[in-house]
């Protein structure tokens, strides 16, 4: 773990994730080679992490409710600036433009609406899937092996994911043909979930493209969380879903309920198709 | 419909939507107020299609693929215009950051992707639902007089919005409680859909709090728009469908198909939960 000059905290989640002021009033960040999805290729939702940070920091108000972020690059680890140009604000909510820079330039733009969540009951929620439990399910991490040496994600040593079996059957070489992945998810430091942390689960599964068969990259080029309610500690479920893949194109649509049975987040991004 | 300077066209959608070069190479447009949700507030979809054809004039590339927009105020119909921010663009895919003005400031910002689409067959496409055919459905232009005097939506003259009677009985008193619209649709002047009109009908839907028997207006806060393919002539079929309605807070989730039953777009947005 790289030395890092935010507040202490005993969360690697938090430590890797940490934006503070600097002397000269520009926010800064040191990204985290260790969250990368192999070959030094940082995740997304890392990345969203941070600018919500920034975000967040900036406002009035508390939690990033929706954020939407084009992926310009893919930004290198090490010291990384944010800047916040922020838009209307009210009582409600609150809009910014958030950008992540490294020395190479901008890398991350962030449309971001911050708002204040609180323990308001749910008047609708789309409940959530049979899966089986913890225990009985794939441990990503404890299989890191399967990919090629130099290609395997940091990422899973820090985001501790349980893939329902139904949906690994392409990690022995079995793709079921249905874009589709679901997994138990926590912070592998113990940290529990909150706002922050949703916004690196809705990135966080291997790409859908896995269950047909295609175990390239698939970078992201925008991707949307909405951020619903606060989770309750423990592990959230995770449930990715593409509805079509085309023309080098794929789309992953995520669902995040956390262990009360609550759907906490959605996201949505457009992705290069893996070959 | 009001004088517009773009190119002539027959459609009301191309007039109402034309985005032109002034003489000092600004943007401009002409915010028609045909296209209005009632109560003389713009529809988000009708102002991300003027949005659009900002980003693709600016764009070496020819379709919209990927916008998000925050949407900081409602607008005024009249005189509106556009600044586009190129960001990196490549043979693929282009990014950029497009702001949409009245005279009161900013309204609309959006990220944007754009690319060029190709005929290229899906290898993956979620079903279209089983829906009765459009002489079956509920035509909201034709019970326009069933919101109260004054918010009669001007968008409904515009777009033909033909509901699924399953997901129409808050029409008729009776809310089903589950919150999911299914319309067909098409532009009432008669053009045939394209990327830019599916950018107004992933908003054109009354809002799925219908559904829950709540019957005020739901103002977007923040719409993702992901155009995957190039529509077939004829009518589409648009389903919304909201995961977590809580706190003041309501998600809407789009699928559009086109008349072949291919997805060809997806939305998604978070908006302010009518009382």
């Amino acid at each position: 773990m790289p030395q890092n000059d935010g507040p202490p905290s005993a969360s690697a989640f938090d430590a890797a994730t940490a934006v503070r002021r600097a002397e000269d009033g520009s926010l800064v960040a040191e990204l985290d080679r260790g969250w990368d999805v192999g070959g030094g290729i940082l995740n997304g939702g890392y990345l969203l992490s941070v600018a919500g940070r920034a975000a967040v920091l900036a406002s009035p108000h508390e939690h990033p409710v929706a954020l939407s972020a084009s992926y310009l690059r893919a930004p290198a680890a090490g010291p990384a600036t944010l800047t916040v140009v922020p838009g209307p604000a009210g009582r409600t909510l609150a809009h910014s433009l958030v950008t992540l820079s490294d020395e190479g330039g901008p890398a991350l733009t962030v449309q971001a609406t911050t708002a204040t969540l609180t323990a308001a009951a749910s008047e609708y929620g789309l409940p959530m899937p049979d899966v089986p439990p913890v225990e009985e399910c794939f441990s990503v991490a404890e299989h890191r092996d399967l990919a090629p040496p130099g290609m395997q994600p940091g990422l899973s040593l820090r985001v501790d994911t349980r893939l329902d079996l139904a949906t690994a059957g392409w990690a022995f070489g079995q793709p079921s043909g249905e874009p589709v992945l679901r997994a138990w998810m926590r912070l592998t430091d113990g940290r529990e979930p909150d706002p922050l942390a949703l916004l690196t689960f809705a990135d966080a599964l291997p790409p859908t493209s896995f269950s047909m068969g295609k175990l390239g990259w698939a970078p992201t080029v925008q991707l949307q969380v909405l951020v619903r309610a606060l989770p309750a500690p423990g592990w959230c479920l995770v449930e990715a879903r593409s509805s079509e893949i085309s023309g080098g194109w794929v789309d992953e649509d995520y669902r995040i309920w956390d262990a009360t049975g609550r759907l906490v987040a959605q996201s949505r991004q457009l992705a290069r198709a893996p070959r």
